[in-house]
């Protein structure tokens, strides 16, 4: 039964058509959305919406919700709906008229965004810390420090090392968190009392739900809170971006360093795949599923851009599909960050390939410097030197 | 077992994450691979690599998995791998020896493109056979043909009608016709014997598998069946995208007409969706999500083009992420042409709200000639009919 | 002077703000607009809205400003508004009330597609003949046919070709020329007579204009003709990108085949640049470039989608900014095709280099076959060899 | 003459072909250049590259050339390959010996870098004083207060206001000043020392340049001094693009609400442009700009994204386009957060026409949650109202 239910069905196919496959990543939500539940419902206790006694029910309810979703009997269903759907109609059948009031003073627009910021505050901190394992495992990789080219224009330019290369990914990674901590802070906001978007008759006491679930302020204007979610989801995932064009870039080197000809790095064949028809392969799949994922979480963007553009205020369907773009981002960037750590700690560096490419060009701008320090003008050093290495 | 077997395990999670989701995706694909590998059975038994009886042997065994999986019997699951790898595991589980002998000439790049091209054709064909469907069903509903004002700017600018506003859509969905019967005419090519990319050191008999597949071309160079397929799935997303903006304006046009200010039109309640907290609401989610879906669709185009970009010759496995692109693309435009048609057909128009719209200013333009026909130079009688209006 | 002069001034902030760049835009298309411009007169003529003289003094009014603006004498500029503008306002100056009537039967909305449309097909034809050069480039350097590894997933595969190399580059732009003569088909229908998108009171002639213009053939719904526009523009700038994928992968390749490390191919160091600080410096720059302009032609993609997108039915003024992305589109790709032949033409192959690369597991595959040609099974013969390989 | 010349010259066409637009670009950075040039001279100075009278040599020729910049006169050709080549060659001519000094010690890498990050800065800083305008003209804008219906799914939804609706949007510009916020940070940071990303044989004593530009700190790795430029120019424009999804929402809005149809706002007619037919049209074009313009910053996102997506370490060509994208965006959202300011301060709102709008049915929410006071459950109540309002 639809939260709108009104005495009609619903054209079966029209249900298909707009749910499509949102309930298979709500199945993900039951548990944030079960917890966001039980801190409205205490405020509903709160402003005497609920008895004492009915709000502790209906918060069991929920855990017990909670529990039967990890066990894997709380199963979403395109004809549900949502989870939203499911879980108040799960409660009505439980707890009978008890149930029926738990969706006093919200929407499914202002309920949606709490169970989203919950999940989001959740994933995106935990793709913090894994991203601070990475820097440790690189940090620890870096400490032998083999000599190497440093490349521009894919060519050899000036001589690098294995610490500064170690080093860059390190650097970058401290910038995307600083992407990802924004990303906390828009998700850190308590939307409960902002309603469809254009909150309620009477002051709702949205601190009380605020408090329960651990968000660092409340919403202040409820419109905003209702058009931000799109926007917020963009930051989001344009966050994991960063993160996945460090990582590209992480790929893109090793596949270059990995090929017969480069010969810097390899991986042992246990993270490799072979061919179905070349017996000699050892193909860096993991390399390239990691490079590409940059181009996944990319998508993504284009995709809650696509979506939310050129649409008036408040809430319009259409944006339901930034939730499979929000998440699907969030668990690719969480699946990559987690490889990395493995790559990192299984890379195998051969510094005599390193060496043998370090070729006298190479030190071509140390001469220019030398040169300088003996009085040229830099320009001159440079002209000098170049006819030295011209073929 | 991995086609690539060599007697060491991949890495548990080196596999989920180069896998993914991608196994999901080739549960659609097990008929078609099975269809192209009984093209392919048949050119090895043409070639003398199979017996006539290995060879049947191996249809029949191919034949049986099809009927499987339409009962829902032969599931891919992530550790799989993909669909070619759990099909040559089954047959030669059940023809023994037999099996061993189908992969010979061909690599699982030229399998998975001729499986993809096979279902590429069906699935475009039946997009355009939905098109002519829905093309029928305007051209039904225009023969009321209601005078309506036809808007620029989203302002009321010169008088038109539902018929010429339905003929518009006709007329737009001929011309995306063209654009999918390109992207068939790219899938109606065998890349059997392309092997990995690079073919294999004698002729290989590709006319008969063509001919088994019902292919009009076979390709001519290996490299470029290879590197032509994130090509040509571009091309196919591409095709989509037009069909999806047609209806993208179809379904914008009718959100505003379907607005209680301008009252347009309206469709049945069985196909709106209500509110979880305001019991008037009447709302048109599946044209929200026919709109959407056209960012859906260029969202794909954007995977398709950022996986894919940048990379040398030859497969990688990035362009693994194409296949579920190209999939989601044909789905989500498959059920936005068969929902525009339902919408076409329980479309109820307000007449008498479209005449209201038709203000005096309007005609404006027609005034302009009517000063012309009389002698008048064309921006002169511009400039005094702009006075007339001029408030 | 705007051609919707009204007696006020529009505010000179939103003039500029309107107007953007893109009159830069315009001045390109001053030649097609007047070309297009003489159809209409000569239709206006036909209808009897001009006299013979007035028709005739306009059309040479028309050639005359086309000269002017070779000589770099009619420019256009933020004020003008647009060329439409200015050249209206530029036939009233020179030819009194003559010049007023040019405007009847037309609105700016089928004019600037009118413009578009001739554009888009002198310019487009022009790439197809640069394709086929570079195709001829292409044959006549693959000629020499120097053995060289094959690659997958950056890998050493199977043995391929200096001529299997080009020749997949022959063979896809031979497709890409396909997807642009759709984009030419599409722009080879005349708008004329759809006005602002909802035609005129009785039937104008097109058929005479479109005969001036050598249209195939003519709009059917004028609305369509309006609605059209960017999706034709985002037709022909997906066959665009198509080709600059083509030169992406031919320039990816040659940027790894240019390394110190493989050595493959190298280009007069008259198309490289140097560096500002490394002597030795040697870069591909040219290749980068290439690689990169598919990048700016799937912006452009993305522009033309993304301003309209979610629009309703007839002329925004969003679509403006179609203009810019589809001539950069084509001035991009035009620019790449053309240096492609120069850098075919100058690429010196190292067949010893590519010799050396040819590894003895290179002929891994080939050793497969021979077993399964001596009777083993595929399967047991791959992984036979797997062993000798293994490291 | 380029930094890089070595005694031949470059082809011509690939001259052009590199260079593109880029120039014009480079136009817009002299002065910047110039700027941290003088910090760069500063820093030679106290390491004893260059003597006190030539290091205030060099700074005086630097501000010379900035005020002929600014009269116009120190031009960027296409044949100039860049600013920083013109600005070199331009004070060799003018202080002989002195001025081939100049480039010891960095490349044009970091140098563009550093007159990229000044560039950044004080743009980024100029539009977060633009928004802080916006949202106090849109504070003085929401005194007035009146009444209107809130839309979700654009179906009258329930009651909201102006000061609602302005709120949302002086909101939401508050959290896009965040993401502002960042992207300042990141380009508080001194380059300068990081060379062509792999530094020097020798410490660079860069914080002598830091102090003099004004940075809060320096790089600390230089390979990811480089690397990052592409990333901290996509962040800089995914915060751009925050705020131009804010004034989309805010254009649809009013595009939406200045229809006939709806009538609750209008502008000035000198805000408003015409039709070159139709003499009774005031169109939205100011608005229709600022709605398509987060689609111009979206594609170029996109094309930062794509011309540096898969590429390995160390500075590639392909990145030049990005130069474009960023200041493309800056120029963009600057205008549009100027113009909306002008948009808020002229927008006349129709109170009497939203207060039509404020039809019963807008209030079925609120009697549901007066049923709830006397008693009822919400879901209840909710059916009960439902009936009522069901046509």
């Amino acid at each position: 039964m639809k939260l709108w239910e009104k005495g009609y069905s619903l054209d079966k196919e029209a249900e298909a058509f707009t749910a499509g496959k949102d309930y298979l990543y709500d199945q993900k939500l039951v548990e944030y959305d079960c917890i966001a539940s039980i801190g409205h419902a205490k405020m509903l206790g709160e402003m005497g919406y609920l008895t004492k006694k009915e709000c502790k029910a209906i918060c069991a309810g929920l855990k017990k919700i909670i529990s039967l979703e990890k066990k894997g009997k709380f199963n979403i269903t395109q004809s549900d709906e949502d989870c939203h759907t499911k879980i108040e109609a799960h409660l009505t059948k439980k707890l009978g008229q008890t149930g029926k009031k738990i969706h006093a003073l919200r929407s499914r627009n202002d309920q949606v965004i709490a169970a989203l910021n919950l999940y989001s505050k959740a994933k995106l901190n935990q793709i913090l810390a894994e991203i601070n394992s990475l820097q440790k495992a690189m940090k620890k990789a870096d400490s032998k420090n083999f000599p190497m080219p440093g490349y521009t224009h894919m060519q050899r330019a000036m001589p690098s090392s294995t610490k500064m290369w170690f080093g860059s990914f390190i650097e970058m990674l401290k910038k995307d968190s600083k992407a990802i901590a924004l990303a906390i802070e828009f998700n850190d906001e308590n939307p409960l009392g902002s309603g469809a978007g254009y909150g309620f008759p009477f002051k709702v006491k949205n601190h009380v739900s605020a408090k329960q679930l651990g968000f660092k302020a409340t919403h202040t204007n409820a419109l905003a809170a209702q058009n931000f979610r799109a926007k917020k989801e963009l930051s989001a995932v344009h966050a994991l971006l960063e993160v996945m064009l460090t990582l590209n870039k992480f790929a893109s080197d090793l596949m270059l360093f990995t090929t017969a000809e480069f010969g810097f790095f390899e991986l042992p064949k246990e993270l490799c795949t072979g061919s179905s028809i070349m017996p000699q392969k050892k193909n860096y799949d993991v390399l390239e599923i990691m490079r590409s994922n940059s181009g996944i979480v990319f998508a993504n963007y284009s995709k809650i851009f696509a979506v939310s553009n050129n649409l008036p205020s408040g809430y319009n369907r259409d944006v339901q599909h930034t939730k499979a773009a929000l998440m699907d981002s969030i668990e690719t960037t969480l699946a990559s960050v987690k490889m990395a750590q493995k790559i990192v700690k299984n890379l195998k560096a051969n510094p005599e390939n390193m060496k043998r490419a370090l070729t006298p060009e190479v030190y071509a701008a140390e001469e220019v410097l030398k040169l300088v320090s003996k009085g040229e003008t830099f320009r001159d050093a440079y002209r000098k030197t170049a006819k030295k290495f011209s073929k």
